[in-house]
């Protein structure tokens, strides 16, 4: 017979909204500050500061009040012109976003897909954008939310420079990688990425993020036509300002969150934090292949802030996740033609190695219950040998 | 190289304070109220008949604004006249604060002692109290939260009855025990049993609790000397008012929580709740079984709301929960001369299945960077087995 788990406790293994920490909670339930106040500009000056250091620029970074798809319009809407040829490197569902933006704002799409559960191969990706001399823009995606798959942002980045020189501009998806995977925007040659507060950055949606290269900013400054809310140069000019500022009301209290989550981030190192999210990454395949699942997420570290999962002939994955809601237990399933064929188990943000076998002890409670054979304890044997082989040296 | 455990997170595995929900947390950080209000006094009387159905007893439920042992005290300094004869049957620490309190009040201390980590025979209980045939009150302990020995309290008052008689009163101490293991004080035969709030009614601590008998209110209602902020009579005339009421100022915001917290017990339902327990407490002998540690706490279903550990020879004990500190995971060491001898595994209150895998997967991560020649994996494997095995069949 079959206990239900009592009591119940919230736990996010999603891609995102992600677990937001304490601290960031407590800070974002203190009574309401007013945003022409020194408090709340200190604190926006500091996130400022923060965010650049994640996405490694020196130059803007821009802040809307929106989800990350915002941030992705705000790119489009600021650089690309109707008429305008593009270049959209996709590898899934997010992928498409970039070309479903691109023509609503006037472009003709060249359209480079990667199989999904793929990365795609820069060498490839740039040689498709050479076919494209005209292209003025080439999007591309870093984290494939849709199936994990995480692309090699440095590499993508030299191939297209190489093959196309510096005539496009560069923009990257980076909604659920910015704070998981390693960013470096200036170094690699990225013109605009974007990302989102609710995934690695551990704060809850409502706020995007756009890193500017002058380049960029500059293109963005030709004409101020097709978007007043997600201007470039409007935002950045106001964030400029001392003490900084936002042309509307920004989402106060996510950017307080911010501030502490972006201290949590850098007192445990950004370098640590990547390395963790690859830990998680590794524990997580290991307890996978333990219960005998096959990987639809590449099967190496790129797969840092979440795992696909593919289900497995005769069993209705559809089922999975809710299963695994009725513990509180939030994963995700697959998107699209994708759903009931792969979940995804996210590992990204406020996640630590114990929150992982945990984690996995709710997989494997899940699959029993819903009768997939798979060997109890496996799992979360499998998943703590790899945490305890890394951290204290455990043979695996 | 050790990785230190980031982001960091709260997991309290003690015997107490223990986790509180957050649907708890949140009530009692509402805006502070009066408690000559309707919106407290009604609060208070459902939580008076909630802890009478937690107590077993269809009489009074006295509240102290007190640590768990203000209710000992209540009892002792109600119940006992200088130079009475008391009985006191120990089987660890807090059996003895028994004896120390009844000796500051008076009386004349026969000690029955049981070897620590044992139960005590209910039997030997009933025939060394019927050799002090004048003793006015027998004192038990239900939950030993030193050793994690937990009596049969059923057994224990049928024995002194049996071998006694009636004359004496019987008081139990059911601080760390009450929510965690079956209690039915009218019909077992306790005249007075006292609890505390932060063990598994899942409150923070400041709230102390007596069931009390009519026969042993009736003793309390004939002197009122050596008390008055403990009295028995005092709280019982007032919680009986309409609307209930307190002598003194009570623990408001503990009692608001108190409701949430009665609630969460009785939506799992009590007996679920004590077999979530004993379940708690079989996984984590499994698990400890499994990395090849001796048990201090009884082998079996009476170690229900905390596991005490023998350090195997050569293991500085004195070092695990610290080393587990370092992870934000609190449990808990030997006290006194069981220091560095063993450790306690807490498994009370708001604590589920999940939760438990995860504490093994702590202290299993402790023990390795201790150095400690443990089975990485072993653990938790054992652990997710006995759980899996008990909710849906899993062969263990």
């Amino acid at each position: 017979m079959t206990t239900p788990l009592r009591p119940q406790k919230t736990h996010l293994f999603t891609p995102g909204p992600t677990p937001v920490p304490d601290a960031v909670l407590r800070e974002m339930s203190a009574p309401m500050v007013h945003h022409r106040t020194a408090q709340w500009q200190e604190a926006f000056g500091e996130v400022l500061v923060g965010l650049k250091r994640v996405f490694g620029t020196e130059h803007d970074v821009a802040t809307f009040s929106s989800s990350g798809s915002g941030a992705m319009e705000a790119a489009v809407a600021n650089l690309v012109r109707p008429g305008d040829e593009v270049v959209v490197a996709t590898q899934g569902r997010f992928g498409k976003r970039w070309a479903q933006m691109a023509e609503r704002f006037g472009a003709t799409v060249h359209l480079h897909e990667t199989e999904r559960g793929q990365r795609p191969d820069p060498e490839e990706v740039g040689a498709f954008a050479a076919k494209h001399p005209n292209a003025t823009v080439v999007f591309c995606t870093h984290s494939e939310t849709s199936t994990g798959a995480v692309s090699d942002a440095e590499a993508l980045a030299a191939s297209v420079r190489a093959q196309v020189g510096d005539g496009p501009l560069l923009v990257l998806d980076a909604i659920s990688s910015l704070g998981a995977a390693r960013m470096q925007a200036d170094a690699w040659g990225w013109d605009v990425v974007v990302a989102g507060s609710q995934k690695a950055l551990m704060v809850p949606p409502g706020l995007a993020f756009a890193s500017i290269s002058p380049r960029a900013l500059e293109r963005a400054r030709e004409t101020s036509a097709n978007r007043w809310y997600f201007d470039f140069a409007k935002a950045v000019d106001a964030h400029r300002k001392t003490p900084p500022s936002t042309p509307v009301t920004p989402a106060l209290t996510i950017v307080l969150g911010l501030r502490v989550a972006l201290d949590i981030m850098f007192e445990e190192g950004l370098e640590q934090v990547y390395e963790r999210h690859a830990r998680l990454g590794r524990a997580t395949r290991a307890a996978v292949g333990a219960l005998g699942f096959e990987l639809f997420s590449p099967d190496d570290d790129s797969s840092c802030a979440l795992t696909a999962v593919r289900v497995p002939e005769g069993v209705d994955g559809a089922k999975i996740p809710g299963k695994l809601k009725e513990y509180g237990v939030t994963i995700a399933g697959g998107q699209d033609d994708l759903k009931g064929k792969i979940f995804r188990l996210g590992h990204c943000g406020w996640v630590n190695d114990l929150d992982l076998v945990l984690m996995v002890a709710a997989l494997e409670r899940g699959l029993v219950e819903l009768g997939v054979d798979i060997e109890a304890g496996a799992g979360v044997a499998a998943a703590q040998r790899t945490l305890l082989g890394e951290v204290a040296g455990v043979p695996a």
